[in-house]
């Protein structure tokens, strides 16, 4: 008998993994209240992992850096299987300093990144205006990534529904209320009506919501919710920039992504604010990012505000993911990827299958160990888990 | 046989109108794509004659201080016929000033109404705060108008629908092209379908889509956009005004109507531009809302922003409505209220029932006589309308 694999939620994620384990042999059901919504659906869906570097996030770095190498072919065999573009961007990315303060601060990111032996332009606002006109003059310099791309996330959701269900994933729209197991190994999954779904192995990849479904993620994922516009063009209005921009603004980051596909021209992101499971998209937020996109981006003043959302990223204690195995035999989670969920798909789904065939995760995907939060047991018996 | 009479537009005016004719026994059938949407729907449902005012615009002073007189009693009768709340509020209008040009010009507005003996009271800032704690300390200084009144538009148009349906109006979802005639009377009007609906009598009451509807109107109104804001209260923020708040933010108009009704509690409104039929909601347009309500009420950042629309004002030549007979026999026209519309709804209503039983429009009406644009014919024949 085939082995029976429950996913506990139906993002990016919890997709991308179900999509892999089915390949591999394993007979796949993902259940989620609501698929394809959430986390994954706001994304702005930047695959951005040196522009999103700092400091002391070199584990991160390594993570997003090897997850973007695979992005291509993942998006190429996630097409082929879909029937359907999967949204990939390849025009890179730019990134513009306003300010002073920020100029500086780009300039740290600068040096940092090229102490790591991973070099990147350096262009005066002028340069940088000549790659993309609709860049503002308050812009006055900054940095061209070609290599940190972006993907339509919705485009990504609508291949992987396709691809999933190619495979011959079952995809139910139940929310699970608890991971079941015996103390030893997972037996399955309680949904909130209290049906009971067995299964030999249970994948937790329920994002900020991961963390009441077994005692020992309680703790482990917090929601950090974020506010994303989405605007159209309109004719007469400057163009959208072609690279993904972000952008300093006075200390405050914004980022702007075009889409290809028409009526969401650009995406506009992100604040990022903690009140549990609130997804309110507050004046505030909205006045924020309009007034910091506005700074770098004078042109979108024009187009159409299209769609206001907010998303909860599941937040880690120390932002990198929780990728592996966790408490009783057969649970693996995939969760507290924080902002970098769709750049990391590709790079988790992988780990996720290794974890499952019994082969080591890649490399860079042992600093994201999920046991590496585990409280020490006793002194007197037991050990480190 | 009971006349027939056609009202074209199931907005507020054209319900209002439809429910005093049906009262005075016509046959009344209304046609609409999309009834009690459009500028009714969008609108921010201010009664406010007076802080509205300003030098010149005497003739529309005289009208709508009219209408607001007859609004307690209308919202009180088509209650009762509604079985619902119509939703009027008393708890009055003030005016705020932030800059010294606003309070200029808030100066120049009072002095105006001085001398036309309606004296309105003179507030420090203060004072002001007094009164509506919610204003932030950017305001300066403002005006207390008690009798400017306020209605929840929704509610009205739900009253409307209950009270035509409850008096016997038939209710028709299709869109009018044209109304027909015989070169002297009315015969009906022909959807956009080519279906026709025999008639007696008339009602142009389409809003900004009059123009098209009879070559009389040709020219007379054009759409003039305005995008609103609907804001929902959250918990711990502070709470919103009880009165409508008008203000003046560097020479900028903005206004926020508080809400009776859960979720949408405060009403921000509205920017004026001209493009058409255009009903985007613009990043700029936003902006501009956002900041300027912002500064005048500060505590509406922690708000969720849970809507925003744009609407088209049926502008006139003089920003006076068109109320009267015009063109062949049987043809009444109630259009061009501009940002008046549902604080002249009772005031129109009353002057159509008049014009229909063939008697003379209340006296601030005549000002609005639908003919006062006619051309002049030719020297040698015809005469004046």
């Amino acid at each position: 008998m085939t082995d029976r694999l429950v996913v506990v939620g139906g993002g990016v994620i919890g997709l991308s993994a179900a999509w892999t384990a089915a390949r591999d042999g394993w007979r796949v059901t993902v259940l989620d209240p609501a698929p394809c919504s959430g986390a994954s659906w706001v994304a702005g869906g930047m695959l951005a992992p040196v522009t999103e570097t700092w400091p002391g996030e070199e584990a991160l770095l390594d993570l997003g850096t090897e997850s973007v190498r695979r992005w291509p072919e993942f998006a190429a065999r996630l097409s082929a299987a879909a029937g359907r573009d999967a949204g990939l961007r390849t025009e890179g990315t730019v990134v513009a300093a306003t300010g002073s303060g920020d100029r500086t601060e780009l300039d740290t990111l600068a040096g940092h990144l090229d102490r790591l032996g991973r070099p990147v332009e350096r262009l005066a606002g002028r340069a940088l205006r000549r790659l993309e006109p609709a860049l503002g003059p308050d812009v006055r310099g900054g940095l061209s990534v070609p290599d940190d791309l972006a993907v339509d996330n919705r485009m990504l959701l609508d291949a992987l529904r396709a691809a999933v269900s190619a495979a011959g994933v079952r995809l139910e729209e139940r929310a699970v209320a608890a991971v079941r197991d015996d103390g030893t190994r997972v037996l399955g999954v309680t949904d909130t009506a209290g049906v009971e779904t067995d299964a030999d192995a249970v994948l937790v990849a329920a994002g900020a919501h991961s963390s009441s479904l077994h005692p020992v993620l309680d703790g482990l994922v917090r929601p950090v919710k974020g506010e994303i516009l989405r605007l159209a063009h309109r004719a007469g209005a400057m163009p959208p920039p072609s690279r993904t921009v972000r952008a300093l603004v006075d200390g405050r980051p914004v980022y702007a992504v075009p889409r290809s596909a028409p009526g969401h021209d650009l995406v506009l992101g992100a604040t990022t604010s903690e009140n549990g499971f609130d997804t309110t998209v507050t004046v505030g937020g909205v006045r924020d990012l309009l007034r910091d996109a506005e700074r770098v981006l004078p042109g979108i003043a024009e187009y159409a505000l299209v769609e206001t959302t907010a998303g909860l990223r599941p937040g880690s204690r120390d932002n990198l993911p929780l990728v592996g195995a966790l408490g009783p035999e057969g649970l693996v989670v995939a969760t507290g990827h924080g902002r970098n969920g769709i750049l990391l798909a590709p790079l988790t789904a992988d780990a996720v299958g290794a974890l499952l065939r019994g082969e080591p995760v890649p490399d860079p995907v042992r600093a994201a160990a999920a046991g590496r939060f585990a409280p020490a047991v006793s002194l007197t018996g037991g050990q480190r888990a």
